[in-house]
């Protein structure tokens, strides 16, 4: 079989190198990929014009929603993926969090994106800033996608979710994608890739898979371009220092495999509950995806006192592991991904063994269950004990990409601090205590050197995530030796494939690039209240300027009682003058209820309800005998997709509220979220 | 006179490379500098120790408070700024940008670190996020100072703005900085550093300067080391590729001079307002610092019909702009640094001029005012124009970083898109036009190549602060030929020197970290009201759940009649039926004034006022019959300064309030922001 690459449209092989790929249980051939050695120019060219020009012209939220789609499509053909898996020696929950991790990163990117971006083909970030004191001149920074591709070269562990979690935010952000998987591994890769070229919900050009080597296509990549890179620390090196990437400074975020820790703290004996979940833990993240994960605890940092009773508990734990063919029955830990592989890790093996003792070998003794003898590359976890880990650097430095973790003692708090520190920069760590003040002192002295730390305790170990696991949510990446990159972390990686500018001008040119109402701007004003309108009627900047009231001491005493509120500053003429307000002032509560009593508009109409205020500041106390008044002017417009239960076609608009005095000066200003008809769903 | 750097707590000079330092008006000695050779270890392990662990106890707040300090103080000082300024070639104009530019950008920066950043050692960024069913794993993400030092090699032409827009955010991350300034004007850097160390305001060793060359610093960097270059393309391009900021993964922010481009567009005719705006701006931003800006105007764009014109109008301006001494009366523009530089733009106006036609050239028959004969680096305007923009490359590429521009002519907005972008990424470009169409459709077109983007008409170009000019809230960099990095933009640039970690646990785990309360987490409840505690007193977490009311039909009745808020949902039993919500429901707005009144204590207290609410959500309708309840938490605390008029020692305490049902559903969800006496300044 071949696997092969798919660009300018069509699946295709190369006339290059060619790479067997084998399956990692049975050493059996799964087929050959022949790598491209030319066209590269055309490919990413096929990917800027076709793919990308079609993506920039859609909306954010449409591409959130075509990626909900994709992740529909992929789940529906789950099951395809896990047969494959199984050849890359990965288990059933190996492969798990390969593949529904991977398609359950595109569901929450779909909502992420529907929730914190607006409906528009860019983002608007942040606030307008005031640049000048007659608000004449006013800024604002948006996001617009970049014009070029994301290349994505990935590691050979996650052929799945690593593809999927750089994807879908680029194809989020409106970049077309070129997929490099890891080769050891990219039939799988292919696979998923064929499905999502199948589906045809992506227009053409979006997507395009190169398997094998990627050539010299680092030579062709301009200056709107992006790059990201997982995989060893080396490699990654070389490549961001590629004369083409320095020279047009092409953005290259790199994930590279850590040290990382995991430190049980000093308060913990081994009768807490945090002792056995600290065995637990270690030993899942030594054997889930035979410890190829960039994530994997390398290093357990253990108060000396209890390296002994770790040590015999971890052992037993990792001997009760039963190693083997990953469909056969009762196995809990797989191959690694192929001999060469193995190979690198008894070599790593062999150097950490030079400074700390091998406690535990996991090249010998071990017959894998459900494997023909001699076949498959397995190893069995590998535990070593440094005994003076804050002056060999080695266990801080060399990585076994495998089953292996070494076992090292401190004392005292600080001593842990400088251990986890000498990993000079990892991806993940984590802590094991039921001490609120050892959780702090450990998280913050730390945290400089760390992308992501964890403390787990009883209360929260159930529903824990573990130490290994990247969330769409929260950053993935870390300093140093991790790299220095920056993914996933909600909206924030959409954002990395977008170039952020600052846009300054008036208030009506920022109006008119962000769609959005801006101080200043000119106001439309119409006979027709805002709230007979429907989504589609209304207009940004489209203002209401209510009649007026006057706040009376009745209301004020009418508003307590109704309240319940009799706050001093109300209520007690005495206590009011000796206060902040000097004198006894309307509640704020009433100020925004009045005002809603002065821009409601009571009958029945396409705004449907209010169902949130944003950012109210009460900025001028309303006193006994001020005459306030109300201008209502719609901000922003967010188009709702239509759910199968829903009621109405609806969208949200936000209106800018100003209550203003007789002196003209703003007493309140907010904004507020209302739910409004659409007539249609166009 | 000896210029001297200031490392491990002294001034002095090395025993290297020799520089002579010269007035660039007059030719005149200034002094020598003599570039430190060996040390560097030393001084960046001074940095890291000294300055890091003392700057990594204060809190954002203090750091940003020094900073303000450190600003009045050098502007007590600015008239010596000044005096020194001219010996650079520049005028009163010009060092205004530079001193009172660079000042203000550090109280700008004062005044953002304390409205936007949490007042602790680290700061706390975005929601909680949840990453459980049931709520008892949690996430958040942290930035930690890095604990090491920013390096920032620095451009000559802002000799003091250059240093402050970097050290000022540096140092509220609580990162040391070193300062190497470029060599020919660093004179005016030292005695402003001068001026820093002499005022002890920041610990020693947080603020060290080199003057001269570098030696081989960038090899004894580590992981947690921050550089920052700005300067040419090609010698940030060498450094950025340096073995040692590549193997560790050294963060290098890059902002290189770009070939900015400033737009005519086309609805704009020489009647215009706009044409005359245009006219003024390109000649400013070429006579301005002698045209020495990384975001000089460089590429004039302007309609083919409108050529002709603008360039009249331009050379007319241009050959009016007196040159000579900064210090002689009526001189408008001054020298360029120095000789060597201006050779440099003659061999680029040279390699320009193959192309393009020199149409004004600033090399011939000008005499500078107040300057003997031959003396100074003096060079007038010069402006090319270039026929075939489209497919000649040279003005998109080849900077004179002097008073030089060319100007192009282009048929119809997507042209000038076009040639907007040859530029291959820009700090900054401008548009300048009446349409609101043409300033959407330019924006959009060209924000992808620029970091910043500039429209101006004549509404906001009196207030506007011009193409050149970056500013503290807006980010300053731009993609490709501009560098790739990010500068200034608000808070961000505080960031750019701090680690960002996400940080996962049980919401205990998390509030102990961030001292912001998570919900989930412990309640503590106490007899006493909250109200009725001091800011002091207040521990995060503590909570008040109030006493209970029951909705009745008359609370909706008397609340409409004395808002005057009749929306049908509240009053018309026939619509409301009908409506989204099913049935008649009490007003939003009465069910948070009557969570106020269940949770305000009515008495004289150290809580002074409620003045504000963010992110209120009505998350289910409150119907007649419903019973509420509140629950209100104290969330974060941030105390403030007293000013000199303040009545009380204050502080902003946030509360969560819950407002629950009968089923202990959420009805209302939000934060209230309070203003609390604090018992004591400490």
């Amino acid at each position: 079989m071949k696997i092969q690459s798919y660009v300018n449209g069509e699946w295709c092989s190369g006339d290059g190198r060619t790479d067997t790929l084998v399956n990692s249980v049975n050493d059996e051939v799964i087929g050959e990929v022949v790598s491209l050695t030319s066209g590269f120019d055309q490919i990413l060219a096929h990917g800027r014009k076709a793919g990308g020009s079609a993506l920039r012209k859609m909306t954010t939220h449409e591409r959130a929603e075509k990626i909900k789609f994709l992740a529909k499509y992929l789940l529906d053909r789950k099951d395809d993926f896990y047969r494959v898996s199984y050849m890359t020696g990965a288990t059933k929950a190996d492969s798990w969090v390969d593949i529904e991790g991977g398609i359950g990163t595109m569901f929450s990117y779909s909502g992420i994106a529907r929730r914190e971006l607006n409906n528009d083909t860019f983002v608007v970030e942040g606030n307008v800033e005031p640049l000048s004191a007659g608000g004449t001149f006013v800024g604002q920074h948006i996001l617009t996608a970049k014009e070029g591709v994301s290349l994505h070269i990935n590691a050979f562990n996650f052929p799945v979710w690593g593809m999927l979690e750089k994807i879908t935010p680029s194809l989020i952000a409106g970049v077309p994608v070129i997929v490099k998987p890891g080769t050891v591994t990219c039939y799988l890769t292919e696979i998923v890739v064929k499905a999502m070229i199948e589906s045809q919900i992506f227009p053409e050009g979006s997507i395009q898979l190169i398997c094998g080597s990627v050539g010299d296509i680092l030579d062709h990549l301009n200056e709107q371009d992006v790059v990201t890179f997982t995989g060893s620390a080396s490699t990654g090196r070389r490549l961001k220092a590629h004369p083409n990437i320095i020279e047009k400074s092409i953005p290259f975020t790199m994930e590279a495999d850590s040290l990382n820790c995991c430190i049980l703290a000093p308060d913990v004996t081994v009768d807490s509950p945090e002792f056995d979940l600290y065995i637990k833990e270690v030993a899942r993240e030594m054997t889930t995806k035979a410890g190829q994960k960039c994530t994997a605890i390398r290093r357990a940092i253990v108060p000396n006192n209890l390296i002994d009773p770790v040590s015999e508990a971890l052992m037993k734990r990792l001997q009760s592991t039963s190693l083997g063919d990953p469909q056969a029955e009762g196995v809990r830990m797989g191959a690694l991904v192929g001999k060469s592989q193995r190979e690198d890790v008894i070599a790593a093996v062999e150097q950490l063994g030079q400074s700390s003792e091998i406690i535990l070998n996991g090249m010998q003794g071990f017959v894998p269950i459900g494997v023909e003898s001699g076949k498959g590359a397995f190893m069995a976890p590998t535990l070593l004990h440094c005994k003076d880990p804050l002056n060999i650097t080695t266990p801080h430095d060399v990585e076994a990409f495998g089953p292996v973790s070494t076992l090292m003692g401190y004392d005292g708090i600080d001593q842990a601090i400088e251990l986890a520190k000498m990993g000079k920069g990892s991806l993940a760590g984590s802590v094991f205590t039921a001490s609120r003040d050892n959780a702090r002192d450990i998280i913050l002295g730390t945290a400089s050197h760390h992308g992501r730390m964890l403390v787990i305790d009883s209360t929260c170990a159930k529903e824990s995530t573990g130490h290994g696991s990247p969330l769409a949510p929260l950053i993935h990446g870390g300093p140093g030796r991790a790299g220095g990159g920056e993914e996933l972390g909600g909206a924030r990686a959409i954002k990395h494939y977008m170039q952020r500018s600052a846009i300054q001008g008036s208030p009506m040119s920022l109006m008119a690039v962000t769609n959005q109402y801006v101080k200043g701007a000119e106001l439309k004003e119409d006979r027709v209240h805002p709230f007979r309108k429907y989504f589609e009627e209304l207009e940004i900047g489209e203002s209401l300027l209510t009649h007026r009231r006057t706040v009376t001491e009745a209301d004020i005493v009418n508003f307590g009682c109704l309240s319940g509120d009799h706050f001093y500053a109300h209520f007690d003429e005495i206590a009011a003058k000796d206060s902040f307000f000097e004198k006894r002032v309307a509640h704020g509560y009433f100020v925004i209820s009045a005002a809603a009593g002065l821009f409601v508009d009571p009958g029945l109409g396409p705004v449907i309800a209010n169902y949130g205020i944003d950012n109210l500041r009460f900025v001028e106390p309303v006193g006994i005998g001020d005459t306030i008044q109300v201008r209502l002017t719609c901000k922003r417009k967010v188009k709702k997709s239509k759910k199968p239960d829903d009621k109405y076609h609806t969208g949200v608009v936000i209106w800018d509220v100003e209550v203003k005095n007789q002196n003209d000066e703003a007493v309140a200003i907010y904004d507020i979220l209302t739910l409004v008809e659409r007539q249609s769903d166009d």
